[in-house]
């Protein structure tokens, strides 16, 4: 059984219904009928105004969000553990043009209001120094931390005093939702975001993620931005079909559920091993190479994750069936 | 009736089977069982061994093969209507760090040998002047025409001479293929050509190109670029499925030869209309505003080309039923 | 005698005398007595409040104000024969991020309204297309002719219908000042002008010329930008001594005018071989290889300026009788 | 009294000299004979064939070496507090197209062979993660320290077996000179580096430093990239003459020699407040807010450097008698 990532899950058999649906001839690129109504569903969703568009992979839709708020000679503050910083191959570099990313520590890799103040604050506001003109976090963070929608606030309080930006890095957006059970709004645009990766391809989707812009003027360049990244998909139907899919009687939401779910089985099989509170679907955990070897000898996967430890993500598809043998095998050890 | 485009048609229902068998638990990006085929199937296909990866669409697919070509300081000499020039949004200079497309005429959007040469020629060899590195034609070309092998051997002639990469955009590979009815080694590596972006989209596919490098050397520092530009998809093994479907007996050749029928069909009833010969699935005829018109008011849509001039484009799934009403319409007129 | 261009001309004395009198203890960069006048200077000279920076090159000021005016995915219109496509190295694209020259004709490098004009009109506005942010022209032009501020007034009402800004490459201005014997502003921002690359160096300079924003708005992010170039000097007071000693008693327009006398000598005595009006201090001429033989024969240096053709330039520090032998020889053939 | 930096000392008489007597009519950009000389005298200098060329700023010449070195989705490892981080207005991600400075921690700016190592070795080598290519090290380091011909090889080691490049910014490479008293080669090629920025401006040059590399094939490209970023200036024999001006019968030595043994006499007044050993010209030292603002009250400027500490640099022209009055001052704190 798989508990490498979410990325290994595979496609929810509604999205794959969508595709089969969509399936026919239309205007190519987001001309068609089916993504005119992708920034109505999300502005429905969001309950604002907003400017919804596909993308292929949360690189894309992070980069793209960056290069829009940041210039080339700016910086972009964010966790020293952040997706785009450890697991995005300098794509913001590439989008941006070079600007620099700006890295600051945090317990599970979530960003706090003072290290960001502080940061801000060290740097000279001469020319000699790049300056920032972005924030990103990501909800759920990279270690499975869930930002409340008055941390969000708190953070957004400190990017508006010093004219930054605020990326959300949602690539399990659905995950932190279902965990928060608050509105969508609540944990983005009402707190001060203004721009998402709104993830769907880790949970159920295929091949498309939403990026969402609560400041609509930020969409602007965007879209020939993505065009020239070669991200503007002459099908793009297909990647809207899937998205609105996921949205569709909350789907995004309940595959969230289901993960995270699961994540807590392991972490109530595993509480005295938790490297981090689960508040998403991801699990670290204290494992010595011993233990990681029998749990993988009874066939579990995973990563290792530095020593001693490993990580463990739960998929929208795992039933409760599907992992308590791997909850059961933990308190085992 | 829709002949605006290619991009427009559905998707091939073989496809959407292999997309369904395809889906299941595997392996992320493209550490899967199908992507760890890729590369073989392609070099059966063409007899040599080569490197193959998928990417979403063919701007990503042309932008990644120059950026391995060429330098930012250099340039790439192509078709002053080149895709890459006219339609991608700058993809080209935003992959390659800001490389210069050095645009150059000829009949129906080909390149000569003679034009590349005497450009090259005109180029003074010092460091005020950008350098050509690599050439990129379109084979079949942007205004339908098909390059022979003859005819890329002798390109790939003054490249080899002027120490040049040559990359051929196939958006409409298989419609020149089809044309050509030559083995596909004859036209790419055997005719000289180091990369070529093998498309399928606008052939039955859905989201999903080949890059191929038959200079594989090429092939190592793309990995890194394609994940810096948010094209590794984390669910590679989609279209991975579909590249299999579309090569499977030869489905991409079929397709190709049903799109290029038609295109021979309606250039039947345009004889005297013809812009071009037409050697692949595009029609360029001469048409008044009013006999324009006159044919929209049929219900058949399609571009304008300029004035009196308008392009026509047949798709795989359109049989000669349902070309025959274009075909007599503009005959009539 | 050396006709090859006006760069190969010594410093004039009182810019030498002007670094000697600048030599001493002073704030770094542009933190100086000196460069805190820049504006100031240029401010009056234009008779509006600019801002202006020097930086060392014609290259970087031209790029670094088209960098100001055009987004990496957009484009900047100039002339096929513009300095900044021909014999910069692509430093436009450098500084852009990869923005787009787009290419085009006219008589004697100029750019007329109504080819800018047709070249928006024929740019589709959609996002495949890469769309136009700037013009830049060169006065003088790159054959030695002259916009006079109805014809720069004329290309801005174009840019200002098609949102575009509006650079002037000077790297000759003050020859172009002193055969048009208008006020400075006349020809600049009150026909339209955005930003001016204002060059010393081929003019009796060192190493040092003035970007001049009269929008001074663009001048902000430049700032940072030229730091990120490598270009903020840190002994910046020598390049604003220079830039204060050419602008001092009019020294800029003298040696324009000893230049631009020089050429008219030529001119004079090479009528029938002109290939363009001479109104700066470049002389383009028909010029059989034999015949260029024998002027080289006789100690003269120039250009060929492709076949049969032959670019002389003269320079702020030769003389009349420097020059009359030149003349003299080409009235000989 | 100045000591915030080298940067505002005057220029060496002897430079200026230099400057008038290279005043003439000679060919543009790097033709002239003056020029032709660089490579040559750099290669005597080092004892081994090199190819030098003038820049006329440290960050120029940092960030073409750092160019030349690493492409764009690869990573320079340097120290966090390195002047290419800090002071350099992002210029190395300007130059390379985006790649990633990796920082690391080290007592006085100097990174470790071990830190190096641990850093690589905790990169994944996928295409997820930026890889790095190059090390960037500082002699003298930005907090004064210099690197001894064996700690350089000693990174050198580290480098050769993870094949990254080794790049030396020696901004204040004749100070750390001065106090190694060794052959310069001994420092760089013979220590493994791979290209050196070899500072004069802050040293008695006016505006102008010189890239020199030890391994030639990274030069090739950079004669386009110093263009192609504005910096091949037309009259670039007056870089070239302040250079061998400096190097005339060790001209460099002998103002490092003076700047470094100032700093040595305020090192011995302020022995109890060192924060680091003085190996250069530069000085930090505990210094509370009281304090400072007594000496600045006496006259002596200097920078802050952060909380309770500040940072003193002498210059090549401040004598003995020049800067005793601050020993003094800060021994009667």
């Amino acid at each position: 059984m798989r508990f490498f990532s979410d990325n290994a899950a595979s496609v929810h058999p509604k999205v794959m219904t969508a595709l089969a649906a969509a399936n026919g001839q239309d205007t190519a690129y987001d001309g068609d009928a089916l993504s005119a109504r992708l920034s109505g569903v999300f502005s429905d969703l969001f309950e604002t105004d907003v400017e919804a568009m596909w993308v292929a992979t949360g690189t894309a839709a992070n980069s793209l969000a960056l290069a829009a708020m940041c210039q080339p000679h700016q910086g972009v503050i964010c966790h020293q553990e952040a997706h785009i910083e450890q697991d995005e191959a300098g794509a913001p570099g590439f989008y941006t043009g070079g600007a620099k990313l700006m890295l600051a520590g945090g317990e599970g890799a979530k960003l706090l209001p003072d290290t960001i103040d502080s940061m801000c604050a060290a740097i000279r506001d001469d020319v000699h120094q790049v300056q920032p003109a972005a924030v990103s976090i990501t909800n759920a963070s990279e270690y499975g931390l869930v930002y409340t929608p008055d941390e969000v606030a708190a953070v957004s309080e400190v990017c508006k005093q010093r004219s930054l930006g605020l990326h959300m890095d949602g690539a399990r957006f659905a995950n932190a939702l279902a965990t928060l059970g608050c509105h969508p709004a609540d944990v983005t645009w009402r707190a001060g975001v203004d721009a998402l990766s709104f993830g769907f391809v880790k949970n159920g989707g295929m091949g498309a993620e939403a990026l969402v812009f609560f400041d609509k003027e930020l969409a602007r360049d965007t879209h020939y931005r993505r065009k020239r990244a070669g991200h503007l998909q002459s099908k793009g139907r297909y990647l809207t079909a899937q998205i609105l899919a996921m949205l569709e009687d909350d789907l995004w939401l309940d595959n969230a559920r289901a993960a995270n779910q699961g994540a807590q089985i392991i972490a109530g099989a595993a509480s005295d091993r938790l490297l981090y509170p689960v508040e998403a679907n991801e699990i670290f955990i204290k494992l010595s190479a011993t233990e990681a070897e029998s749990l993988r000898r009874a066939g579990f996967d995973f990563y290792d994750w530095g020593e001693g430890q490993a990580r463990l993500v739960t998929s929208w598809n795992q039933s409760a069936e599907d992992i308590r043998p791997l909850a059961e095998a933990i308190g085992a050890l």
